[in-house]
Parts: structure tokens; C-alpha cells; sequence
């Protein structure tokens, strides 16, 4: 099994039920199967219906039951294998109770491409964009698991113009997962102190609602609508072989948002439309890291909560082919994507299913790979 | 008692502790008393920590058991006196566990000052403004109780420049709590079904964050630090006497925005620094009212949850001393406010306390108090 992209360096977190009345319950996903701890290791913390609680113990808690759970699998198989349930038996749920949700905006690839297409002829970039991660307060509540329909939303897309929107778009993202809270009034400390582990996100966009609404506050019912996450959550630990440093940034950042350790991630998304991938974002081309976005979010004293969820915004690497959104990928509908059936789309159509993937260096040359945020749009109400 | 502010035409709900050890239990302000819910209604919904559990009941249990009170403090105050404890023997809690935060522009006065003063020379509303009411989501997370100590908050000020901020405002705004929920993808129904009450908000602010941050996606860590709400939650049958219409708009809104019934409220704002009162701003001047609010996060599908709270941003009136932040009383430092001690103030100054409270018509020429928003600046850490 350790060949296996889901084996014993994986073991991402997830919530599971095996039948209709059951309460949801913490589990690790293990090849095929998912392991239900509250059964294999005795501890109704993994009972409760989401990752919250155990979260909410820390790293060192983190850290301690992730060995038990590697230990236990390496040693004592028979011990566990009543309570390893065969993945086709469950249903995944939202693995957490989302607290905050905050979007940031990486990827300098993606940030100077909406520039471009939004603004042309003016500098793409923003004059503060190179001196601090800009983000933004997402819709904690319309969070999704993967798999939930994304119903087309309706609004307004220009002055008395109102109806479905007809430039329905994904992000490709990486989220964070906040474990380990701060009090009101004090920065975070060391990233891994804080952050469990990471997910997909597909930042489902309404280009043509944002368009309209977000000046001067930010984008908001373009977004509000829905955004998807992986229903596994992937320990920071399984991502040792695949950190690596963060790319170089110019201006020198300033102190707070100076980084003492490496947390670029090495990780490739894959984008699947229909089946068909359009497109492989590098993570690891990211402008801002992780550990900077948590630093900048909590340096004016903003307390984090379990459960809180940060996402790097689209990862659009400097290729053409390895953007994060149709938009970039399209260039605002100018050039369609087109499908093997013949078929083209600069932005999606009611069936659409987009499904995105990624994989990480495991250690010892093996690979890692995350669990799939996938949905499919409905036609708007 | 009938005559008192806060007499049987108000009862506002409030979360209270008699003790440190106590679980916070849901009460009813009435007069300079708090009338245990748990205790007089024998309903452990009451016992519960906030008033959330009660608000996801619906609209007609909310009715019902504000008939009841009503009644039995009318006609049995015997029977309901061992439940009245004297206000100064309880603290004060959040009243609610807070979903998701949206505040809102909707004052014209206050997004026409602020545009002068940012962009002086240019059209001061953006092209949206008349179109929809422009929101963003804040941080639930910071949201606490009036009291609570806002401690000046850190950040970049302009390339390279970090530090406290030197332009620590307010925002005076009136807030509107969700009590009952809706499915995502599906629109919210009518206002009063769905918002359980009102409180008053201060969404902190610091302008130099801000306007260093803000382009493109809004707002963030110029406002994250802290939004006070004060501890009583006014439900919105005690403002039967304060709905009026709302101020004509043009352009004439979308359908989705139109108004079916009256939700201008005719309440009347005082901030006051240190004692001071300086500014009146009357909500009744507003140019988007909270059923358009509300009809507009929905529109694209977005869930409502219990416990969301939304916010109209700063209420500013015509008047140059009606304008609800220092950022426009004092016209962005250059015309500060003069206190009786002979200091003035531009910004606020660490150990300043402001105060905002209001009031609005009550029944047969009464008057209704809302809970006061309080807060005191501490030094940046």
C-alpha cells in the first residue's frame, strides 16, 4: 500500500456516514477505504460531526494521533480492519464548521491576467499588490462539499440588465485550514502551530455579477453563491517532501511578512471539465505563501477560530495552459476552450461538470494526492 | 413603566451571567431589569448561551412568546419578580453566535462624503450605487460585545510604511439579525419572516489600512480587527411605530429590489466620544432599506443562516452634524471635533471611549431605546 497515492503518507481527514440516520464521523481516507477513529481509537472527539473539535486540541494532538493512526496501520492491520469501511459504502460530508472564510489573490500570473483583461492599457497590477497578499472576506455559509449541485446563480450584470448569470467561471484554489485559534488583540505564531492542513477549492465566480457590483467594496454576490471544498483535509505534515521555497518576491517584504520557513508547496492541480482536463496549475509558483497570508490576516490583531478557512485565490502558472480559471484560459471568452466532443466553452453551460484534482511529492519519490472538489452546474431557478 | 424606554412596548433580548461561573442565559430587558427567559417561560431554549437557538424557531414562535411576556408582565408581575434581576448585578454577553457578517453603503450622504474625500474631483458614486446596494462580507469572528476593548490595530499604511494606525475611526450603522434561515440556492421570502431584530453596530475602522488595501477586492484588515454590537437585540415588532417609507430612489429599482412594504425606520443615532454627544444621525434619511438588503444577498441563491448579521454601513444624514464617522465629521482630519476639555480630535486617541445609542418612536407617543454600542481604545500591541 505505500506505493499508493492515498497510503500510509497520506491518510487525509475526512467526515463520513454510512447511512442515512447516522451522525457524521471523522475518518482517514486509506487506499480504498476510509478508517473510522471514534471506533479504531476509542475517542468520541471523532464522533461529533466535524473536524472542529479535534482540531481544537492542537498540534501537538495533531501530531500525536497521526502517529497512533501510522503505527496502528503498520503494525496491527487486524486490529483496525474492522473498522476500515470500503469508500463506496459512504457518503463524505463538509469535513469542517467553517468559522471565517478569507479568499486571497496569489498568483501573480492570475492577478496581472484579470488586469489585463479588466483594465487594458492601464498597469495590471495594483500599486500595492507586490507589498502585501491582498484578500478578502468570503460567504462562510454557502461553503459546499464537493459533489453539492451548483445551482447557476441570478443578478444583476449591469445597469438594469438582471438575470442568469452567462459568465459562470471556477477557481482553481488551494485552502487553508485554521486548527488552532488566536485571541482577539494578537498575531498567529508559527504557521504549523495554527493551520491543520490543506483543501481544494473551487471558487465558483459569476464574472459578470462581480463585474458590475465590486467596485469599491469587493466582490460579493458574484461569489456568494457557492464555493466547493475537497472533502478531504490533508495534513500539513503529509506535505513534507512537497514544501519548497517560496518564490522570490521583489520589493523585500516587511518584517511580519518575512518568511522563516519553507511552506512553498509543490503541489500540481488538474483541472477536469467534463472529464477532459483543460488545465494544470502550479502551486508551487505561487507569489504569496501560506505562512504570509496568515501572518497578514492576523497582524492587525484579528483572532483566528477553529474551523476558520483561508484559499490562496487561482493558481495561474506562467504558461498559457496552466491557469486557474476560464477566464485566463479564455481570455474573457475570446478563445474558447474546446472539448473532444466537438464542443466549446469560454465559460460554463448548465450540465457542466468541473472537477478539480491535485498531486504532491510524497517521501521517498512516492506521490500524494488530495481528494477531488467536483460539481456541476444547474440551470438557474 | 409604561412611559420608561425600556418598558413593555420594548423587551429587547439580551444574553446575561449572574455569576463568572455561570452559563449565559437569554433574558428581556425590561426597565432597569433582566427578566430571566429560562426561568419565567420554563423553556431551556432560553439556557442555551445565545439567542440563536430561540431565533431558528421562526417568525410565529417569536411572536407568540413576546405575546406571552408581554402578558405576564401585565397581568401577573408577582409571578414573574423572582425571575427580574436588577441590571447592575448581571454581565452582559454576545447576544448571538454570529453566521456570516455583510455590511452594507447604503447611506447616499455617507458613500457621496466618502468619495469626495478619497476622490476629490471625480464623480464621488460609483455607477453601481443607485443600481443595487453595495455590500462586502466582514469578519463574524470579531464581532463582540459592547465593552469589549478595541485595541488600535497594526498594518501596512503605504508601500513600506507599518505600524499602528494613526486614522483609528468609527462606523455608526444600524445591524439586522437573522433568525430564520434559508436553502441555498433559493431566495429569501418576506423581510419580517426571516430578520428576528435590530442592534446597533461599530464597525471600526482604520482609514490608513484601508485605503492602502482596499483595490480590488475591498476591504479587509482595516476592518477585521473588531465590530462592536450591543447586548440587546430589539426585536422588530417594538418598532411597529418607527417603520415609515423609505426615501424615493432613482433610478427606479430592479423587481427584485422593489419594496412591499414600509422598512424605512425612523430612528434617530447619537455617537458620543467621551461623553460627548457628536452626532445625531437619523437612520430614516437612509437611501437602501435593510428588506432591499436582504432581498439583494439572496437574489443570487446564497443561504441564510441563523445567527447572520447584516449591517446597514455608517448612517449619515444631510447635515454636516449628522454624519455618522469621524472620517466625515471631521472631514478626513482637516476640520476635527472640539471637545469641552479644549482637546480635538481628527482620529480617535488611545483610552477614548465613544458610546452610540438611539432611539425611535414607540407606541401611543412613547419611545423605544436601543441597546448602547460601547467601546475604549487601547494602545496598539
Amino acid at each position: 500500500m505505500a506505493a499508493s497515492p492515498w497510503g500510509i503518507d497520506n491518510l487525509p481527514y475526512g467526515v463520513f456516514s454510512r447511512s442515512a440516520g447516522e451522525t457524521p464521523r471523522v475518518g482517514v481516507r486509506y487506499g480504498d477505504h476510509v478508517l473510522d477513529l471514534a471506533g479504531a481509537l476509542h475517542d468520541e472527539v471523532f464522533a461529533t460531526g466535524s473536524l472542529n473539535a479535534f482540531m481544537a486540541r492542537g498540534a501537538a494532538a495533531w501530531r500525536d494521533t497521526r502517529a497512533l493512526i501510522r503505527n496502528k496501520l503498520g503494525t496491527d492491520p487486524s486490529a483496525v480492519e474492522p473498522h476500515l469501511v470500503p469508500l463506496g459504502r459512504v457518503t463524505m460530508h463538509l469535513p469542517i464548521e467553517v468559522g471565517d472564510y478569507v479568499d486571497f489573490y496569489c498568483s501573480l500570473e492570475h492577478a496581472s491576467n484579470l488586469g489585463r483583461i479588466l483594465r487594458p492599457g492601464d498597469e495590471p497590477l495594483k500599486p500595492n499588490w507586490r507589498h502585501l497578499p491582498v484578500g478578502y472576506h468570503g460567504r462562510a455559509g454557502t461553503v459546499v462539499a464537493s459533489g453539492t449541485p451548483i445551482v447557476r446563480p441570478c443578478g444583476q450584470r449591469g445597469a438594469g440588465v438582471f438575470g442568469p448569470s452567462a459568465k459562470l467561471d471556477i477557481e482553481a484554489e488551494l485552502g487553508f485550514v485554521v486548527g488552532a485559534p488566536t485571541e482577539l488583540g494578537s498575531r498567529a505564531g508559527r504557521f504549523a502551530d495554527h493551520v491543520f492542513g490543506v483543501t481544494l477549492v473551487n471558487d465558483w465566480s459569476a464574472r459578470d455579477i462581480q463585474g458590475w457590483e465590486y467596485v469599491p467594496l469587493g466582490p460579493f454576490l458574484g461569489k456568494s453563491f457557492a464555493t466547493s471544498i475537497s472533502p478531504w483535509i490533508t495534513p500539513l505534515e503529509a506535505l513534507g517532501a512537497a514544501r519548497v521555497p517560496g518564490r522570490a518576491q521583489d520589493p523585500e517584504p516587511l518584517e511580519y511578512l518575512r518568511r522563516d520557513e519553507p511552506w512553498g508547496l509543490d503541489l500540481t492541480l488538474e483541472v477536469a471539465l467534463n472529464g477532459e482536463v483543460v488545465s494544470r496549475p502550479p502551486y508551487r509558483e505561487m507569489y504569496w505563501t501560506p505562512d504570509q497570508m496568515l501572518a497578514h490576516m492576523t497582524v492587525n490583531g484579528a483572532s483566528l477560530r477553529t474551523g476558520d478557512l483561508f484559499a490562496s485565490g487561482t493558481v495561474s502558472g506562467s504558461e498559457a495552459d496552466r491557469r486557474g480559471s476560464l477566464m485566463e484560459l479564455t481570455w474573457n471568452g475570446a478563445e474558447p476552450v474546446k472539448l473532444s466532443d466537438g464542443s466549446v466553452r469560454g465559460f460554463l453551460e448548465d450540465g457542466d461538470t468541473v472537477t478539480i484534482t491535485a498531486t504532491a511529492p510524497g517521501p521517498g519519490g512516492g506521490v500524494i494526492a488530495l481528494g477531488e472538489v467536483s460539481g456541476t452546474v444547474q440551470p438557474a431557478r
